[in-house]
């Protein structure tokens, strides 16, 4: 059993490479996808395609073409992995879980337990939630090996 | 031409009022829904189907048996308004946001300037945004008079 | 706010009468449905169309005309209620919260303790599990009433 | 032509072994998915996400983790067998055949003739009725093989 | 409970009318529909747009404006029989049965015992298989009260 | 019967009054609706939003904010007329009829014989190609009238 | 650019060999499929699953069990050629046209003229009506071939 | 990461290989599709299906032929590039668009500044506004290459 597991959410620590890692060393046979992780990048995505005189219609631009490698990589997994960390507001992690709750896809979260409350109706809607990459690992580890 | 809108997010201020009002006022054709604004009630939606043990288990249950309101009327709009206020982090209206964009359905954004940036993906799928409850009665009174 | 709740499950004990008389009480404003609960009415519910041989194909040829009813009610239904009761295997209850999860219409089930581990699956795609037809009245109440 | 298919249900007899077992003795070219069959396992499949405090909790948090395989299997499939045994309520059996009515997909269902009547709604929607794992394996190489 | 039932296929007898009678009689609460049933009228349904050269674009002229109203009625219905007659090939009452398969809408047949087998796919997937408009009366009889 | 009618494409001539006033000749029980055609309104419909800073983001935020009414009411439409005049490039009117096509929403197209070669992609999905209002009227009255 | 093309309908001739080596020696990348064309064997699809009293059931369980393999064809298909011989009803290739439809799936018609009257419906959801099994090569051809 | 890139519009330029080039130099792993780009060839797409007798259904006839490769490239494809040029109407460029937004497939448009009003509809609900075909190689780029 093979499986594509979408990686959402924070991007300031490690956490995907620990996942990545975790997986390979259990031997599964997992292909994990992941949005553009370079955060100048990221803001910067749609500059190519001209000047819009505002922050606003900048972000909107590049958030545009952002989404092109996000909602297909996410139509195209198997299961989610959304990941809220302990700064910033992280609203596109929520979005990508609402967006796959409305489709049906299989997701987890992976966060602390200091904002459990906060996160009570994404988490509602979650197959799993994780406190640390071993427990996703693990999950993954279960799910592909039965057993 | 009539309108059912949904107001999704922060429950900590007079949004909601103000749009009805100003609905109103303008003589929209416009039935207002929402989530559970009583903030100790929706905490304790499911506390009546018994002790859960665990700060997360209780959580997770008022928020399925929420769910069951604030997935109907979301279905049942014709557009949902997701306001972020000042305060919390509000994943639930980033939520609503992934699982209206999902859906198909329409939705507008209601911030501050402030925090355009860490919304840019949930703006990026709106229809509009909007930094005052009177620009979305403003968008209401429009699309329903038509001029 | 109003809501149609399609009672699935037993028919040998009254608890859709309790459900319906407390939210009568509760003053709700709720449209109840359900399937044909005359049992030896729904055995025979295809009789009219002709001997089929063998209680196979009688049984076939009722299942069919009784699905007729009961998935377009479950369709036009806001809300399912599964009810497992002591006796019998009640697999079409199962089948119907079943159904429900794979169309996303929200589902609680309604059933003793004693059989929670043999329905984990059953609850774990449900919105609220419920012991007591008081609790699903109260959902009913907190859903509609939002308080 | 290459098949998927799912074998759904009763754990505790070797039902899945003969019918891979005939298939491959016939040649078929089946790929065959499970769920994870080895019941403690299945039972734990939460608890490394942590304590629960009641025993349907941990149920629920087991379930869902199960889900994440369970689902993604059953939507890859080409066909679905659903095996009710002897013993045990099954209830997730027949929770898979009304989840795959609803999503269009075929299923063929596998018991006695002693629960016909108890199991006439899920005999209802599925494709064929078989008593025998012969009976499983045949429809296969017949569906397979065209003729 | 009240039902849209729309009448498909067979233009030549007065079926239609005996099953409207026998559900008036019956007290039952259903709206029936149908395809325009002047066949000339239905032959003609484009003519207004135009002359078209040569027969076959003629009745393609026309069965595209037939099936505004046909495939509008087809999807408001929650019931279709499909009427297949002794004498022509009536395919488009074939082609409304499979219609309506692919879209999950229920449908019987209504048919005499001497073309079972030329009917065997669409039989296959009806709720019901009547030879009377009796028999037709009776099911939505049954499937609407309930006894 | 009664229909809902969209009425996309042109605003620069009165077409939908010539519909509307034949459809109450003939006494047709159909609802009209259409998108906002005040031109200048319509190119304003975001401006209150706020400044852009370009042509184009001044457009793209007007276009997002008519959208909301246009995907609503083609969405709640039975039928939709696409109008394509002599002037003008009317891509949107085209990109309706697209939007319709991919949604299996019946559309009719009314334009001149001089276009028919450009718009065949468009008018091969279309249930009827009109050239005058009055052919549209007539394609109403059959369909509601039957005759 | 490869095509996979179920072929429905008529099996009494052999048109299905005459696509096949018409693709062959035009060099296309087609994988044909289509239904069980042993008359008997198809008629006797269920037969194994044991005696059902009566014709109606034998060739109900037949045609459920014959379902499994045309359904996922249909679906695993780009197009659907489906063909109308002189003789018999072959109600079963319009109940698979109407299939398509339903769920845009493109199919093309091959069919002498002298029933195009009576085959109207299906034709007019037709991508194409093709007299030649020639016109069906060369359709697929012009499709492939880009030319 | 792969892509499946279907290249819609305009066939007047060499648009088309200037994108592929750009994404062979770039190293891209993408997969371009294309209606057919030879004019005289898809106005006769339907030819060898006979005679039609007037312009309007030869069109028609080779506009579904057309159909049956457009509509399959497109569903099939990860991202639509929708080219309007100088010349022509181009109304099937829009139509596409108009389909890709009801399926929810991404789409960017290529056009000049000179039309971004007319183009306004369009616009809006792709993900990106391209005016040279380097544009469109560097989106596809930053998407594959995330950085």
């Amino acid at each position: 059993m093979t499986f594509t597991v979408y990686l959402s959410g924070e991007i300031h620590s490690d956490w995907r490479d620990q996942i990545r890692r975790g997986a390979e060393s259990a031997g599964l046979d997992v292909t994990f996808t992941a949005p553009v992780t370079d955060h100048p990048a990221s803001d910067a995505a749609g500059d190519h395609l001209g000047e819009t005189g505002t922050q606003f219609w900048r972000d909107h631009q590049s958030a545009k073409v952002n989404a092109i490698r996000t909602r297909t990589l996410i139509q195209q997994s198997d299961l989610v992995v959304v990941r809220f960390g302990d700064q910033y507001k992280q609203w596109n992690a929520a979005f990508d879980a609402g967006y796959c709750a409305a489709l049906g896809k299989p997701y987890v979260t992976l966060h602390d337990a200091n904002i459990v409350h906060a996160l009570k109706e994404v988490d509602a809607e979650a197959q799993a939630w994780c406190t640390t990459t071993d427990q996703v690992v693990e999950t993954l580890r279960y799910v592909l090996q039965a057993s």
